[in-house]
């Protein structure tokens, strides 16, 4: 339940999705790493909160007490402490398990890839933080999406926010994983949530609402830096320093046009330390609609500097900070397209097939298919005896074998190949 | 316990290995297929006779009772089943999990990769059967692994053997797994073997012998093709004359000269109903030693004809024949020839690092790299905003990074970039 058998059409997707993720990753210098899907259960506890209980557990058949992986971002900080690595740049695709009920229309499963990049080590501020998002600007526009917004925040500034508002640190955090739903509902609602379940003051509540529907650029940052309450909170001025330095960095990389500082992102995990993003597509309904439509999140991520230390034993901090590419959302955005425009994934790289025109002549197409391996070239024959030239011409057209390679009885006298093209009928003997 | 941490140089040697399993598969016209690391408990129950206590089971948590694959195969055959598929070329590479002591020094692990094509469909005898073949010798070869054998066999030959000796048919099963151990022991203990624990009579065990110490080519099967005792029994009969074909395919193939026709295969899965085979590398201890010895399996395989009826409500059969090639078993040959010849992988890509050669360069860094990323070309820097020259040439003999394109004050004035050869040390500006 909740999960599902790949066929050759959806793994030849995918797989293509993947090679442009990785070939990102790699033009930015990562190294590949693989840790195991297994992971002691002890690993995980604590690590997500409530989602705790969606961590598929191993049965006890004797020694360790097992689970599967609930992403690649614990297990990364495991694997730095456990290593004592202070300083790497990895990538890590793979699938990680959750025991929820997600919505398989669109696209989510219980098990699902994912497609991490993280950097880890003690640099000066904002370098890293900005290639992560330079790297999800070129995988949405190499893989041609539509227009597409980065929205970036720093949990600094949050916390200031909420500092400032008079918001007690104790529901910072809560407070937090309401104002994250400020993307699916409007503020009256998101106020409501904060009044009445978390208990925050009508005030407060309305002096955080005047921050957190604020979004723009540079000039924004300007703004709160010289605002009087904010710009005496240590924390927050930390954070709009950064900010900014951060937009100057994406506007040397030519990308700050796509970047939008929004005060409502908060993202839901507590691991984050600094900047956080998420990279939303918009859809255009048409022409005339004003403001674009999100059409959800596909990327997603942000600093975490505390995380490696809860494995240390010595509790030896390394500064991360990394980006996820929500490659099953984007699968099933590219599935659906494919399906509208009736496009048709070829799921074989097959260049030609080896046929033969009549009977007694399996020998001369296994001679020559074997020829063809040998030379590198991907071919293939049907499995068959004596298989009608119509057969063997049908197969290519059905699965886009763009050759087909005959020898008959005259062509072995004459020692060539008719090498015809499936779709223009026309051949060449060679 | 029983599983690794992969850091980036095994996880490039690794990748590089899988490239090539993927290339050769491809090369054969297969798709790619991908199904759950999760499986019904049910689904592998009764699958794999008494190896099915290594599997490893999930909790139960509520809803369906879960184990992780035990191998490809069976989910493979479940997925035919399930999707009423009678024909199709697939590979699948993927972990698979058992609950194992393995022998880890030797590279075997309870998380493993397994690199599995198979071909599923009603065809012509040995056809599909010889491809598979055809693809152990391709991989083995262009790995270049050095020489190497592949010995076949088929169950109905064996089973044909058994019969002509006087072997009860419960028996055969566990006079296969005896017959296993050949590669492993000596004639007489495994004799001694069947005559103490598996009761066959001295005088069986004795006519067995003198038959599952044959091996050689196409002379063995015409030899055992007249032999009045075999040549009487319908199974042998229909294997030796499948087996004569094969070799002939084989033979067209060009690769008859590495495959011996070896009575004592049996290989240990129930599963199997026709050829089999496993291919083993031969280290040559040194020029003076005659007979090769046999460092252990890389890849095996065979027909099972049986396993898809299994999953099937009617009971509907899909021949099937399959390889397996056994990358974790390669890899830990070429790491140890690495380590013994001290050659190191490179675990990144990049082709260049932008450097500047004094301070206040930062953002010409980041516009020459941004730059790069956009060209497609694999670039790095260093996420430092001053780091000294030395540092940046240091990091890329470090990392192998083959060239520094390096912009000081006079390079932004003359609108040029310093490239420089980090091994020769030479320099060109462009």
């Amino acid at each position: 339940q909740g999960t599902r058998d790949n066929p050759p059409a959806h793994t030849a997707l995918r797989d293509r999705l993947l090679a442009a993720v990785v070939t990102c990753f790699k033009r930015h210098g990562a190294a590949a790493i693989d840790t195991p899907v297994l992971e002691l259960r002890e690993t995980l506890m604590g690590k997500y909160g409530e989602q705790a209980k969606l961590i598929y557990e191993l049965q006890d058949q004797g020694g360790e007490l097992l689970a599967l992986r609930y992403d690649l971002t614990v297990p990364f900080a495991r694997y730095l402490a456990m290593n004592k690595i202070t300083n790497i740049k990895r990538y890590h695709i793979a699938k990680v398990y959750r025991r929820d009920n997600p919505a398989t229309t669109r696209g989510r499963y219980r098990e699902f890839y994912q497609c991490d990049f993280d950097i880890a080590g003690q640099f000066d501020p904002m370098i890293p933080d900005a290639e992560c998002l330079k790297i999800v600007h070129e995988i949405l526009s190499d893989l041609q999406l539509g227009d597409f917004l980065i929205k970036v925040n720093d949990r600094r500034i949050l916390n200031g926010v909420f500092a400032v508002c008079g918001i007690p640190e104790s529901k910072f955090i809560s407070t937090c994983s309401t104002i994250d739903k400020l993307d699916k509902m409007p503020w009256e609602e998101v106020r409501s949530e904060m009044v009445g379940e978390k208990g925050l003051s009508p005030e407060a509540a309305d002096r955080i609402g005047e921050y957190v529907q604020l979004h723009g650029g540079l000039d924004l940052i300007e703004r709160l830096l010289q605002d009087p309450k904010l710009s005496q909170n240590k924390l927050a001025k930390e954070g709009l320093g950064d900010m900014k330095l951060l937009f100057e960095y994406l506007t040397l990389f030519g990308i700050a046009g796509k970047i939008s500082f929004d005060l409502s992102l908060a993202r839901g995990l507590d691991y984050y330390t600094g900047v956080i993003y998420e990279a939303v597509l918009l859809q255009q309904e048409n022409d005339h609609v004003e403001e674009p439509v999100s059409v959800g999140s596909v990327a997603g991520g942000g600093r975490y500097d505390g995380l490696v230390g809860m494995f240390d034993p010595k509790g030896r901090k390394v500064p991360c900070v990394g980006v996820s590419i929500g490659i099953e959302r984007i699968f099933s955005i590219l599935e659906e397209r494919m399906k509208a425009s009736g496009e048709k994934v070829r799921t074989t790289e097959t260049q030609v097939l080896v046929a033969t025109p009549h009977k007694h002549l399996l020998a001369a197409r296994l001679k020559l298919i074997s020829e063809l391996w040998d030379a590198g070239i991907k071919a293939e024959m049907l499995y068959k005896k004596d298989p009608k030239l119509l057969k063997q011409l049908q197969y290519c057209e059905d699965t886009g074998i763009p050759l087909a390679a005959i020898v008959g009885e005259q062509e072995l006298t004459d020692g060539v190949v008719k090498l015809r093209d499936v779709t223009t009928r026309e051949e060449v003997r060679m």
